[in-house]
């Protein structure tokens, strides 16, 4: 498949979860490439010409031409890759799914961020009930074994943060969100999303993961 | 065309430059629909209903189903109104599409809502650093009349903002961003892009538009 479509590249980041929902898609698809491990300290050349707005993982590479952004580079793969749609097919589905990866991009992603790694007490307060607000509308929508149906789709994919990162999050700051009391469907969803063999193959070592928030959270403490 | 497609409604504002972008994909496209005012201190209950997240407008609601956020909508509107396209055909060229919409999203207009309503000087001075280097990125990437090459497209309906609302809030607020001297070719487009037939027919009266950020402007300033 690698040869009929040309070569593919993808700059990544180990333990990034937008890099590593690309890496998911691609092996979703068996899509052979060649993965750029980026230092983020020290980024390389390569990163900075091919992603030189956001300066950022993921980027993927297909025939030298580059792209950004992992929900728009998600769905450049669908389109290229047609086995194992991660899009439904009709336009109005299409639409939700695309609404949704936003929603967790624009709202459940800053909410939890601000829940976890603000030093203001009254901040972290706000950002807790925006992220049960956020994950509420999350778990009212979840209606089958995945958000994308009995496979994995675009908002499962987008949605990987709140099953692996999420927990490594509330493990690392002392914090509970996500809990099967709380939000039974997500929570078994997580699960399932975890635990769907390649999604598992792909994902970071979890303790490295517990490690970098614990040392990322002790910093914000540590300025204030 | 109506007939065929059923039943198409957009709840809008008058002003907005979100709702705007929908109005003029559907004009561009010539589809027939319903349009319903919304009021913003005393909103529907049908928008809540419809938009119960982001409680915002737009919404479109084509056969009694609803979509929000105006760029999915448009690629929405895209995907079932195939005529007057306003994504590119090649998978490549629309991922581009969906990463300057985007861009423009998240960063020109946080940016310049930054340069123009913050009360704090150095805040303000930010904001406008931010949007400068924001709008070179857009002059930069302008090869062709429009965006999206001879005709409009997406991320012409998408800058559509820069076009009309930026002057105006320039003028509001006695702010300089855009002009023809240090971005020639977007100021160029500008001009182009509001002065296009349908545009013109469906952009707000401009005094309104000055009038209303003339009137957020002086309640920021008096709160701080």
């Amino acid at each position: 498949m690698a040869k009929e479509y040309g070569e593919v590249e993808l700059f990544g980041l180990r333990g990034s979860p937008y890099a590593g929902r690309v890496q998911i898609a691609l092996e979703l698809k068996g899509v052979k490439y060649r993965y750029v491990e980026e230092d983020l300290r020290n980024k390389s050349d390569l990163l900075l010409k091919y992603n030189p707005i956001h300066k950022k993982v993921p980027v993927l590479v297909h025939n030298g031409k580059p792209l950004a952004e992992s929900l728009v580079i998600l769905e450049y793969i669908d389109e290229i890759w047609q086995n194992h749609p991660i899009l439904p097919q009709h336009p109005y589905d299409r639409s939700l799914a695309r609404f949704w990866s936003r929603f967790i991009d624009d709202k459940c992603l800053p909410a939890i961020s601000k829940a976890a790694f603000t030093a203001n007490q009254e901040e972290r307060e706000k950002g807790t009930e925006e992220s049960l607000h956020a994950l509420q509308f999350l778990e009212d929508e979840l209606k089958h074994k995945f958000f994308g149906g009995e496979s994995i789709g675009l908002v499962d994919i987008a949605a990987g943060f709140i099953a692996f990162w999420l927990p490594a999050i509330q493990e690392a700051v002392g914090l509970k969100l996500l809990s099967s009391k709380n939000f039974p469907k997500l929570s078994k969803w997580s699960e399932e999303y975890t635990n769907h063999p390649v999604v598992k193959e792909n994902l970071p070592q979890r303790e490295r993961v517990v490690g970098f928030f614990k040392a990322r959270y002790a910093s914000i403490i540590a300025q204030n």
